[in-house]
């Protein structure tokens, strides 16, 4: 049903990421398979303004579209638009922003 | 019983939401179902005044009528209005707002 | 034991509910039972003063006596007063007020 | 034990209650005994000072000496002083102020 | 382990309390043993000097050395100080101070 | 691993104690054992400075380096530095100061 | 996949650790394993900015990159970044700072 629609405008704390695909065969085409590749990686597509503290003030959302991150193991919600698989995931179970 | 009431004004931050029908069938009347499909759709029909924070201040309703929103897979409680059936949401539940 | 009492002043955000009884039978004398029809609807009799924040003062409670307002399917606690059934649920568990 | 004691001055939002008696019995003498009978209605004989606040303020209690309050079906906490039964409930759990 | 040290200064809002014998034996010699005299009670040897609030504030323990207090039934923590059997309870969990 | 270092400066309101040995053989040799020897004394080692509270402030640590305090029969974690094994207890779980 | 990046900025209080190998064979070759040497060692490679408070503001990390510190025997989250194995942990789940 989402697929009809083009963008997504997070509520809150919540963050739309696109996962990179994990890269699990080599160029002569070994599948390769290990417990470090689980972790998931993926670019933040849009962020919510933020969670709103008890006074009713936003505190700003921690990473912003572009930002390479690093998720954890389990969690995050699987979503489709445009026919695109994205993650909603709340911007205090990211672990971090991930650097080359 | 609820069904002879045509309007409802939602208590705190609980948001109407009328369901948008999933398109399951292809011109073509095949039948067709994936599990992305499940995502629900919805357009704001009427929102509550806000949450109430620990000052007694009020934290607006995060939609308003007429947004298109994204909803989680589980939750929200079905309701009755008119012959019309509708769904109940807090707004802090719904993951973001839909554009086109 | 409460029969006898025809007057309840509810403490804190408590509302003494008179629910609305389901119309199951048609003008023919047929039976109707659907599962919309579960949904409470009742009219508030006495509403408390409402609840108290962490800073001691009151929150007025959210619905006053005659509103009419849709329940949540489950609980809420059955009282007696006077020989008559009421039910008693805090404010914030309320859904709605409703207008015909 | 605390039989021997006579009054007991009850701490924060405590409240010491004497039941009364269901009436069970008609003037004929036929044991009546109803659902609705097992409503708990009780006399306030003493009530703590209150809550204390997150700033270290008290709350003052909800009910005073004399009051005749609505118990919740289950909960309180049976004590004996001077060979007389009483229950101790929270403010907070009392149902509301019964009036005739 | 304890037994060698004779006293002890409650951090926070404990409070040391040495139970009274329930009198179970009548002068005659017979043994009562009622539901009643499940009840606590004890008297007051130290008490802390209170809780912490959210803002360091020390929030005064509610009863003092001498007071003869009203205990719940189940809990405390058994404590042995110069051979003398002693309960740690909070302040919060007495049901309040006894008198004659 | 961590035998091969001196000295831990306890992050928070944690605290290092060093436990005293049961004493459970007299001087003849007999072993005593008693449910009131369970009861763990230990010296404080070292203290963390405090606790945050919600306003980023510290709430200093309850006890100090030198101070015999009684501790709860059950948690704590056992650590062991320089080939010695201590003990990490929360401040606000340790029962109180002991004196002889 | 996270192992291509070379550098992790954590969110929040989270903290990037390189544990160190526990050393369980002796120059002979002899293998030692004892309880005591399950205990986690590790060195701060990358620190968080913060926990965020009720206010929003940022309560500084409790450690900073090369502090060696002692951690909890369970939790952390292993990560592995330019194919080297870390682990992240909260700092307030860090038990303190070592110094040899």
């Amino acid at each position: 049903m989402a697929s009809q629609f083009k963008k997504l405008a997070p509520l809150l704390n919540r963050v739309l990421i696109q996962k990179y695909e994990p890269v699990t065969k080599t160029a002569s085409g070994i599948l390769l398979q290990s417990s470090e590749d689980k972790q998931a990686v993926g670019k933040v597509v849009e962020a919510g303004p933020g969670q709103i503290d008890s006074k009713g003030n936003v505190i700003a959302t921690l990473v912003k579209p572009g930002d390479v991150v690093l998720l954890p193991d389990y969690g995050g919600q699987k979503i489709k638009l445009a026919d695109q698989e994205y993650f909603i995931f709340r911007d205090s179970d990211i672990i971090g922003i991930l650097h080359q």
